[in-house]
């Protein structure tokens, strides 16, 4: 029988770049479900954030935030700042690349992660936020 | 009951970074499914076209554009472009880089997009095409 | 009837940017399962390798790889080699820029790929390796 279950990981973020390792609340999420196969789609909701795998470590997080400096500099003057003043141009172009959806396959009860592979939310906006990712599970039993 | 559902959205674009909003053709997509929870699977058919999500405002399309111009310049060298002469390699790469799917979890019979999400199919090839979005729902009722 | 299917394409890559065409093994996978329409969740298992789409010749899979070298170049220091010693902090924020996972939309038992657009993994760690990616069929008869 088909199982579809979803839930929502409610986080707060310090923005810039703040990467929260969410691994345990999808597998939660995951097993809560029922499902033994099937897929797990993980969701960032807003378009100033995204959703990736890391091996979470400070080392690497911080890489990878100063590669996005460089490719999307924050100082750097955006469009989208001239017309709306909320200073945020960079944010969206960071999440625009990075993309909001995640799709994880699940067999036999378990994400099919690797050992050092680790979920991440990450909120490019230049403010603290209450953010939802949608975490959505869909295969059988 | 499990629900398959397909549909295509036809596009026809401008190409250079030609970004549209298919939010609307996505969401009808979903409602004719008949699914009440599943996930909604959206894919760029073809090598130098992608779909990601933005806020769907001018400033912020061209944000995105001007960002991938700088990483990958039209004007670049391309080995592509020296074996086929087509003179699209930056398209290709750019597509490649932003990839070309995007899945989004169906719940109650809505997407889970936030407020100021959009969904948006980006044309990077260097020539006017008409594109086929397939958008694929796998739910339950 | 809910079908969900899954399997592994085991490969022995180079590393540094080796790039190989799977879309003969997941289309190999996808036949299997015997569903006629659903998604293939393709999904590169460890945290220094990606899936995307590409044309695959030479000249565009070069391409990409130098675009990336621009972006990440391995030879900048990381905080992650900085920590951990072992060279591939390039590797790691390269494959989290890339994402490893591609949700390709099964019509009529028939993934709706381009017919220029093939399946790619690529190896970002230093050195070879042994991957898999992990298939996931969920669909329909």
């Amino acid at each position: 029988m088909a199982i579809v279950f979803s839930d929502t990981i409610s986080l707060s973020t310090k923005g810039l770049g703040d990467t929260a390792d969410i691994t345990a609340g999808v597998t939660r999420i995951a097993e809560a479900a029922g499902a033994k196969n099937g897929v797990v789609a993980v969701f960032a909701q807003g378009s100033t954030a995204s959703v990736t795998t890391i091996e979470y470590e400070p080392g690497v997080v911080n890489d990878l935030k100063k590669t996005l400096e460089k490719i999307v500099p924050a100082g750097a003057p955006y469009e989208h700042d001239r017309a709306w003043g909320d200073g945020n141009g960079f944010s969206h172009v960071r999440a625009a690349l990075m993309k909001p959806s995640l799709t994880v396959p699940l067999i036999d009860g378990k994400m099919a992660l690797g050992t050092w592979q680790q979920i991440v939310f990450i909120d490019f906006d230049n403010r603290p936020r209450e953010r939802n990712v949608i975490v959505q599970v869909v295969g059988v039993e």
